[in-house]
């Protein structure tokens, strides 16, 4: 069962890598372009067939490794 | 508006950072993970109330400087 899972910074902390990839936005006339906030994603293969002890387990991943709690949010958004 | 976009690596393509991560994961102990493929997310806020000409603009940014069309897929998730 493939598992998506999203991390991203929490709103409060600053995002040089969006903030540059605005500014190239910017540059190219992407005039309307308000904020870019950048993150990464994962798609997790699990061998396991029961969807909810497969996001249980993605979850797991994140607290331990994907994302840093401090800093950092995560969702799961399924498949 | 908020428009979200997943950029992936294509099928085909070796992904060295989702390897780690997956080699990583087995060190701790979960065994059960097949694979691992990592992705770029961005979150764009776009000064546009319109969800299709929004959505527009996101496909243009990602064809023009998000996705790497060679190597890289893109979706957009709405918002």
């Amino acid at each position: 069962m493939k598992i998506s899972v999203i991390v991203t910074l929490k709103k409060d902390v600053l995002d040089p890598q969006g903030k540059v990839v605005h500014q190239a936005l910017k540059g190219m006339g992407f005039n309307t372009v308000k904020e870019i906030r950048q993150g990464k994603y994962f798609e997790i293969d699990i061998d396991e067939s029961d969807k909810k002890k497969a996001e249980e387990k993605a979850q797991d991943m994140c607290k331990k490794l994907l994302a840093n709690l401090v800093i950092e949010d995560y969702r799961i958004i399924g498949s």
